[in-house]
């Protein structure tokens, strides 16, 4: 399925030579394919660019003087989703993990695990392994959160979220990251154009590292059930929020609202969402 | 019913000089009178006493030199509970709720209520009020609770023991505390003697402001069942743990484990324990 | 010194029969009179009064109907602080402080001592007793914190400030009264009319108690150096802020900003403020 | 300057098919080569391997049966710091930092440099920038911290320690690297063999990216002044303690206490250690 996106992003940038890194562009993966895309600036400044090898994320950098910057980007992208019977998903135990996903075991700032291991244990020690329970988690969150938009900040993490039982997308995905580390399932952020995502605007999943009968991949699951599963462009894997932000300005910046599009030209976009986490192959 | 209790405690006290204040003794208060009781010091020592009018907790405070010290308190007290039916128990709205109790309201070091807001209303919002809505806090703690000793210590808060699901009667009773105070239940800690909690120890419970036919009262609840709440000789009744240490050394001081006892000598120990909280009145 | 103050408070009632608490009159103790005082509500209501032995704060309560609810409060109060040389102010030592003391040592809600211990050892442990370490307290909250207006909200505590470095007066008062708690001298939180504070406001600030040469008393302090410690009329005092608020609606209730001012006609309102805390006995 | 170093470790495997992940190796990376080294397992059992290529971290895995479980590590070691003028070391603006280096300044589990960024910059915010600033943080942290064994657990943060004013290496690690980043200087958490550590065990140090006249690396700083900057043998690196653990056990399993040891047969281990951090180059 064919999907043209975009984000138009504006600064006020309040001193000279400010460094910003972005990262705004669709990943480039097997399943998820640019067809073309192009960004453009204003003024136009040199990039410099960063392909992080094991997450795939695309970086720039570019360092603007005072006053007005703007970014348009926009993509044509093609999704092919490998859609797998849930009952064949597998959990992977320890002892069989690939060695790099053990890195998305470790807790981290927005993500304390290790801290969230009884109550993991406890709501859903006792459930059935696999596909099913990566959903029983997600079903989990969306019946005992509220999505609440400006219900937490920049430093909200995942035991807070716990304790507030609301949030916004980057927190139930970090809420489901944490329950899936302390079961023992490698989890990770997932930052995402997101088709019929309302009002539109960057969007943040979670991952899931688990078995089909082809093999082990990174599964997508959203506990929000605002996207389809099989809707989600990629743009930032990371262990949390943290690791990746659309934007980091290294100096004093006014910054208006995000727009932020996506669309699928040849996908009716009627009918019911997926209201289930479905899973999405993506070696 | 008449109960025999008592504690013996000691202490290596390692400087000379070194204050103590100890609250141990059984409150005099309604329906739970002293008939006799004993302090016996060794080595003897002067007292000075002070029973806080608000409470009723009886504190007493000495000077210990270097080496032993030993305290033995043994007392008879008679508990006539009020036994009412738990139907005709109501909540008490804000308006009337007697200005005396609004103090129960509040967060406490270990009662975040506010911050455990959100969580309260969630689980506990919707159900009907009165005692019944207190019985289902508590047994929302014994389901999801673990009672494992050793499982937390002193700066152990009911946000943690959400977060780890465990811990010791301590434990229990703050978060059942401050659930009741998210909702706008007066709630405080009580130390206590617990007849037939085994094996024998300090217990720590919770007492909520709630209305019977004959008014408004401090009713009992015990959140880890393994007392009956009308077998609890009250010592110290506060905000928290924080207000009723039994023992509160101001000096290196080594100790050995506290030696407790109640018996009732007319009540058969034996037969199933009253597996649901039941009221208890004593204004 | 005679002062002349008062507040005035609107609402915006948003539910019938919504309960309201206000703690806004001046106390009345040794040292500081109330020579007349008046307080209009508009509508009229019926008050429900409650003076709280312990502290001598003064709530009242109201049942407001939906609509506009005003209050205005004035009074003339004259204090009387006892000026006393800083040098001849000690500490006193556990086993001499009176019992009722005590609970101010103890850890609250937002005032985690037991936490800061090390911390506050650490920073103040070696220095010479007394008055005096109470003011190098107030000096390296001064000095080390950041008053920005903003930078806190009700959930911020003195554990928090001491991270942030940044807060308002209640946040000073707070990790204020920390320090001294983990140090053993009792300390409490105090809200005020504040004399040539500016922007006029309630003010909070903290006292200690200490021993001068006529006995045991709270001194005041104020870390923020924003007002003077012989120009406070104080309102409410309390473990923390949790126990002083000024209004507690309980019920959905919108709010403007409150009016609040103090005037000491006979007292030149110029010249520089005291920067150094300075004593003020009342017993 | 060659050491000889190596480790024992004793398990006590509680259930079948445990599997376990290792990270005891000394990194191969320029400055520090691998003369010869031999890994020997009781029993024998098959290993996979995975070197992490970001951080050049070796790690192993293996599957053990119920029993015990005994690894003997020995490697000789050869280090060639390179010495540079510390007045000559400078930090890196963000406009100029290699973009895989500024993964570094995100804050992580034990490292919330997010919440530090306050403190950070009023203590150290109007130093000399620099290696001289990161010195400056290593200070900090010996002056203010105490090095007290068992005074942290797994769960402790650079905010508890903080607060705690004590811990063991990896915290002074942590805090330290929570500064560096709260400033903008990309750090990361080192273990090692450490020469001249008393007693022996596996050390906890930190990195911080900064740039010689070559150019950018990562400069070694020990900020518990209990090794040599320049005797330390890399094993692990990551975004923090989480990332580096020696032994991730996957089931029930007792352990002894981990024998390890360094020595320099070339290099007298006597004299006063460097009690400043000094830097060593290792590109």
């Amino acid at each position: 399925m064919r999907y043209r996106l975009g984000c138009e992003l504006d600064y006020e940038v309040e001193a000279d030579d400010t460094p910003f890194v972005f990262n705004i562009e669709a990943q480039r993966r097997p399943g998820q394919e640019i067809e073309t895309e192009r960004l453009v600036l204003s003024p136009e400044l040199p990039l410099e660019r960063f392909d992080m090898p094991e997450s795939g994320n695309r970086y720039f950098r570019l360092c603007a003087g005072r006053g007005k910057l703007t970014l348009r980007y926009e993509a044509s992208v093609t999704l092919r989703p490998a859609a797998i019977d849930p009952a064949e998903v597998r959990e992977v135990p320890a002892g069989r993990l690939p060695l790099e996903a053990l890195t998305h075991l470790y807790p981290s700032r927005y993500v304390e695990a290790d801290l969230l291991r009884q109550f993991a244990e406890k709501e859903f020690g006792g459930l059935p392994r696999g596909h099913e329970r990566v959903t029983a988690i997600c079903n989990w969150l969306h019946d005992h959160l509220d999505y609440v938009p400006g219900s937490s900040d920049e430093q909200t993490s995942a035991r807070d979220t716990l304790l507030q039982r609301q949030g916004i997308c980057r927190d139930f995905a970090h809420l489901g990251i944490a329950f899936c580390r302390a079961l023992g399932i490698p989890a990770r952020f997932v930052s995402a154009y997101a088709w019929r995502l309302s009002p539109p605007d960057f969007h943040a999943v979670l991952e899931a590292w688990l078995e089909g009968p082809e093999g082990g991949s990174w599964f997508l699951f959203d506990p929000t059930r605002k996207s389809a599963a099989d809707g989600l462009v990629r743009i930032g894997v990371g262990r949390d929020a943290a690791e990746v932000a659309f934007c980091s300005p290294f100096g004093p910046t006014g910054y208006g609202k995000p727009k932020v599009w996506i669309e699928a030209p040849d996908r009716p976009a009627e009918g019911p969402l997926t209201t289930r986490a479905v899973s999405l192959v993506s070696r």
